[in-house]
């Protein structure tokens, strides 16, 4: 993973600093431990925004260089006024997101100059589910379905074996297709 | 599903709507096959921006009244320019705008008025495992936990069952705490 490489920037990734950054974790696991936050307020309807600004990471709080907010609803469709995506189409953002970012970052640390990323993510989903009206539908996606476009200097292999390698290490891919372990806590004091 | 109430708009959910739709529903489930897609273009590094625009449902390709476009990147500290929240983090803000979304409308149709609903979403995730450093850790939040406050004109009780049927009927707590099969295709072209 330490290779030496001429061309310290690639793909927009500076490959030193990420390998510098592999090998500090390598000598302190307790570095990568992460804890990501977004809080979110009701607005009226199903329109409501999280905002997202501190976490922790590297032993210790820290914050964005900026707090970020996003709004969510439902469309009319779905008896919202369309203020935002719906919350699972921000699931599909998050998908493409993680597996490009993992896709420029293996490919500078293996040599390859991307020239082009793009996916589109698609997502099958039943809302007689969450409507409550059919017991063998579930709330959720029934499938998702990731199509992207990769270009740079490498055969096509290597480019498909970058997509690959990125699949096997995207949180947001393990978050989806296997469970995480969610619990709920309520105060209405 | 269906009882009559006074006010038709409460919580900013119109119920009438609510529960006209729920009928409609009823009868041509077709109506409630939905698909959800965001396109994701990559900037630099692990920068890149997702759009949210079309999505099929009730029969027809439709558009949200505005396009959407989302920035993701990584922290300085995770070898990026922190131009938008971490892939990661819009997971988190997607399960607590469905939760608020539930818990407004299920609210609505309980002929509960609701004054505030607030939550804060975080999760542990140990990068040893997307770094590929621990094999032995897995790539995604290895937890996630949800802290409500909600407040209305109805006993604590009523209003824990609110959230708890929320849960129940979330589209993105079923896909993060249950599996979605997810494809990935390659055109390099």
């Amino acid at each position: 993973m330490t290779t030496m490489v001429n061309d310290p920037v690639r793909n927009g990734v500076d490959t030193a600093v990420l390998f510098a950054t592999l090998d500090a974790v390598k000598g302190a696991p307790e570095a990568a431990k992460f804890q990501f936050r977004a809080s979110n307020e009701w607005i009226s309807g199903t329109h409501n925004r999280s905002t997202i600004d501190g976490y922790f990471g590297v032993g210790e709080e820290r914050n964005h260089e900026r707090t970020f907010t996003f709004d969510a609803d439902h469309p009319a469709v779905l008896v919202g006024r369309d203020n935002g995506p719906t919350p699972v189409e921000y699931v599909l953002h998050a998908l493409a997101a993680c597996l490009t970012a993992g896709v420029a970052n293996i490919a500078a640390a293996r040599g390859i100059h991307l020239t082009e990323v793009r996916s589109v993510v698609s997502g099958d989903i039943d809302l007689n589910g969450i409507l409550g009206l059919d017991p063998q539908v579930r709330n959720g996606y029934q499938n998702i379905a990731v199509q992207f476009t990769i270009k740079g200097d490498a055969p096509e292999e290597k480019l498909r074996e970058i997509v690959e390698q990125s699949r096997a290490r995207s949180a947001v891919f393990d978050v989806i297709t296997n469970q995480v372990p969610v619990t709920i806590d309520v105060n209405t004091a």
